[in-house]
């Protein structure tokens, strides 16, 4: 039985994970990641859509269609510091959305500090390594539960 | 009988128009402004073309053909602030454009003040919601019939 | 029979219209424009106050006694970079407002490219040349008569 | 008998006050303020004499004959921010004067964080609403008063 | 009987008022301040509680029991323009508060024309000399009473 | 058994959790949140310490003395925007440490966006609500078992 | 005999030359100035008009009737640093001009160190007290000379 | 026989290059330039696979399979100026690189000074026109000879 | 016998000197420095009285009592880049100072160049290591020496 | 007779005038300057040096030699721009000094508009061409002469 | 045969190639450099004039010399980022020329991104090591070749 | 015995101390101070080659011959400021060096406040006066026999 529907984004670059500047991002492969976060999530009775793509219309389309989705966990990467595009998806759609990091961007270059999502997201977790990915499920399930308690 | 052809443009997120945010940009639909300003323009022996993206690179292809056509109408969302290839894609094709901004740019988040356009452009129209589109077409038009008599 | 009453402002230097500067404003002179909108507005069953000053306070003056008109179409000239004066005189007066320019503001001086007016205006139109002023006109009369519908 | 006089001047828009913007300024007009503020200087033997205006030039040259006054205390609306002109009358003139403010003005948009006169002041009152004048009366009393006391 | 009860906080170095920078303060002593204050207050019926301190946890302690107070008013030395902790407190406990400032903060080092806390204030007072405290305490009596007059 | 020792850190303000602007903060106190993350640590075997300070030179202190800790959860208040001196003392001290804020501080003033800490942090947490203490406390623990399985 | 024609603007202020801050602009009056320069320019066959202001409009309703001058020296007073108007009236009159400021400009306050007309201006002189007046008056007979040589 | 491989990659609107503003760019078309350079590269035993797209994501995956080429010449356009997605594609591959501009950027508008790429390459052409392909061409082989040599 | 009093402040962190990153502060103690100072003291016939504080009241409290000192000497750790208040204390005592730093602050983050106490202190000492304190002795007492001297 | 001596400094390149950029400079080359300028002088019984030089160094030898003059002229070139040391030549020897520069530097490249010395000057002529020359002349020499009345 | 004379300038600290953080700028010295440069050159019939110095006016009076060449090849070290004097012998004399830096520019401190020659430059090559002059010397070949065969 | 060679560098205009701005930089001339540093260097067995220049050149070509010293004692004067030649010359020459400035740089104009050398050089020292040059050679005799023991 499913109770929640999560959409997960990564944006450019990110299938690289594992084979790609391994000292900042780790050598764990995305596929492994979203092995591992299915596996949560199933326990959690929750589905997760990923899409990964390095185009930045992509990502808008998927999330114009995310109305069915409870939740949204992205990561844009690169996106983050450049897409007021997809700023302005994400405050279309309603759908609310945690912003996750795998490095942490305010140890990098200084321009990695800015994102244009972080002050419309729900909520943001940066360079807590693949980690960040289960604590936005971990946190996202828990609020999606209180919301029903409350109904 | 067609005097005039339009290249009408209109960038990413605007495909939702009317389902969103409608505070900012109204509940009237893209299909239904399209409809109305067909309408005066066939008044106005005018064909417009119309072209709605999410992706950059298909709004730059556009351009690039736009030689058949006698003036540019843009409405370039969110890429107003961040796309300087649409800049060059519009400085390389000479065709003459105006932008359009459904809502007042200027009275939002300060980032939205600037646009890559506008100093290209011939002419800008922000915050008079879809009367800018007619208000645009309104002009071209004196604009196209000024430089005939000319001739 | 008039249904509207729109109070048209001119700042500084827009009495030299026609005679300045004429790759920038055109050589159409402001008598003339205020003839031609004149007409279209009695079309309209609108009738048009027209001012020009080069002091502010006069255009402040005849802001405080706004409030008998139902929009106000306002061509600040330089004083749209330089008077808070006149913008705290249009946030007291609660009557609409639509800011017009002559020129494109945003293809002259960077200091051209701020106003202490388009945020809290109704609508900016920048660079449509005289045209500015009946797209100003049009827009003003169909959202007047869009509110008295819903009456 | 009169021992002190004291000049007030009010800026551009105060003579809309308790008719404007009522949350920012309260909705106690002008005219009962200056009674009020009359009859405890009368009290306080000192005589005021008022001048608003929404023209710089005016106050310009009030302040140019404000020899024969003891202070003055000036609210200079929105040529706080904009007019070194007024400044420079008061550099010229030395004259001691405080300046006084209803809404505080360091609680509304960043532009008006900036005064043209404040370092020149012999005071700021920002906030105080309307006990902003009575408090610059009594500490201008206050002084003048300590000072025929030294002679 | 007392009516009213407010704190009065100073913060870092003003302990050594009248005996620091006579120039710039005064030289009437911090001690003498606030005798003359007591007098003022008991005569509106109104008694002051008064905390200085070179710490600002103590000021932020204060604050945080503040509860029991109708009014603060807070001279917070150079925690003026360093101590986010201290605006934090303030905004937390919602006590109303005045902030006052012997000196002309704008009139010195540019760097003493930001403060942390005036756009929270409901009022700031600069540069009155100590008069600045029986202004704030003035208009705390006034505003007090009007707010009981309205009950 | 205790296999991990962690030092939680509570900056000024925190002490007023739940009491303190609800609808940033939440309504849960201080005191209930150390009681759910003691027993979730109890489960995971972890030791925390919890130390709450209105004044940065105990939370330094406390810093100094925490070799004897595995791993610091840090939630600085309003000092991450003005205390180089903590920074110092993290770097001084090379125990590892995340930074956690309840509310998402990317969405409030401008001011808060900036932290002295995070670009030295090993992870930073913003807005997940207190899920973050506990999302830190998971991370924390999976980490430290990844070290204790390469050794 | 009168060859050339000079309108010479002096702004506001400036009619308190002599009596105001003796140490940055002398004592010497506006008017033994004039009567000065006026010597000096009969002799050198040429009639100076000469008008100040402290309102801008009339300083710019001026400017507008300058047609009939050959040049125009101008001593902008404040308004050289806070009008556009200014300006933009001498762009739209095609005028040459020449600015004068008697104290220097650039030894004063940061703020008074940008002018809005001295990138349109035809020669800039500021500190040299009143004999700038003198420069300004031989500099532009010695032009005007110059290209009388050239017809 | 060929030793290197060599990938070519050129950004958005470089496919109108010699129809378009040949005051800046030239009238060379782009398939003569890559016909000479091919001619160039055959005669130093290399072979180029060129791709020119308008499409930030295109580029992208390309970068992302170029680990079979021994060094990539990119002209990225305008995303120069835009893309840091781009930026961490070229870090995620280790491929060196030198990035190459027709025209002078530091000749043009400011915003054209900023390159998001050329701090990360291994040389930056400006403004040598088509010549800037061959001289990369060159230093490429150069490099690549000097590698072999010290094997 | 004593000439002289030297009252020696160190702020936060410096406890830890020589078990802190040594890589920037060295490795001998803080004990071990003022052991060696202390000695050269006596020689020169002065005292040197220390406090090390962590908590920036304790350096004020001890600033204000400072009357009875010919000289401070301070190193204000990280309260050099954040604390006015400490900037108040020492102005307003007006007991002579030397700022010394440890490490070249010069050298290090962007943002340890700034000091809040340099443009007030009678020198600056940065980057000698533990040879400034002594720098800082050896500068004091030929100073006091030669005011000696002069009396 | 002589009364007084003047040294004429030209900077950098000013060796080129009348053969460098004509519409700029004019066409007028140095020795002639020098010939009118002295012709003028002689006139006045006075005396001028001059000295041309590209390099920074000889200009400031002379101005340290310069004590035996009683005004100094000066147009520093390009090193207006960057010469902090011209400027702290200057300031060492207390000869007064006016600035010259032949074309409006404000007129110019924005880093044309600051100038190192004129803060510290006693007057600066800017855009009257080579009038510039005679007008420091002549107000030197009025200077001289009132100087020399009052003793 | 010579057909063409070419100028090739090397500023401050250039003659240490070689001897001189070679991670930086490579182990090739000057000489040889110049020696492999010069054989080129006569292959391609032309004469290099080679002038290094430390001395900004030896540059400077070399580049007014320059007339006889028919470019030049600049690297000007240092006085890149700080000589506008540079700048303007440049412009002063219409020779064309390249700018060429051993190192990349745009991969170092930040400071040296900014050149006071780039944008009046005939092209720039940075970071190309020693083929940077090469490819400098190839370049202009080629363009003094292709305008030999215009003619 | 000579153990260690030092060269003393001193910029521009330090050839007038003594004879110079006397309130800055005290009163005793460059040579007394040489005589005084030199006996103190021979005591410590170290010889002082001393070179005082106006020209940037020579400072840089003695700073290329420096290597047969063990250290560099600096005050550039105002090359502090501008001169990045003088930097790359310190940083191609390994010669460590202590930066000496006999005012307080930090409390003069705010340009003073950046040096080109400061973070570059192995220790800073401003404003002790001349005893700046005494601390700085004790420092450094005491870090060569530090070397010396160690080895």
């Amino acid at each position: 039985m499913i109770n929640y529907k999560i959409l997960l984004l990564n944006g450019p670059n990110l299938n690289l994970l594992g084979n790609r500047e391994s000292n900042i991002y780790g050598n764990i492969t995305l596929e492994k990641v979203l092995n591992k976060l299915n596996k949560k999530a199933i326990k959690l009775k929750t589905k997760i859509k990923h899409i990964q793509s390095n185009a930045e219309y992509i990502l808008i389309n998927e999330i114009h269609q995310s109305k069915k989705y409870d939740y949204i966990i992205i990561n844009p990467g690169a996106f983050t510091h450049t897409s007021i595009a997809l700023r302005d998806a994400l405050l279309a759609i309603k759908t609310p959305f945690i912003e996750v990091h795998i490095s942490n961007i305010f140890a990098r270059e200084k321009f990695r500090s800015h994102s244009w999502l972080s002050d419309i997201s729900n909520g943001i977790i940066s360079g807590l390594g693949i980690e960040g990915y289960y604590c936005a499920l971990y946190t996202i399930i828990k609020r999606l539960n209180n919301k029903k308690k409350k109904l």
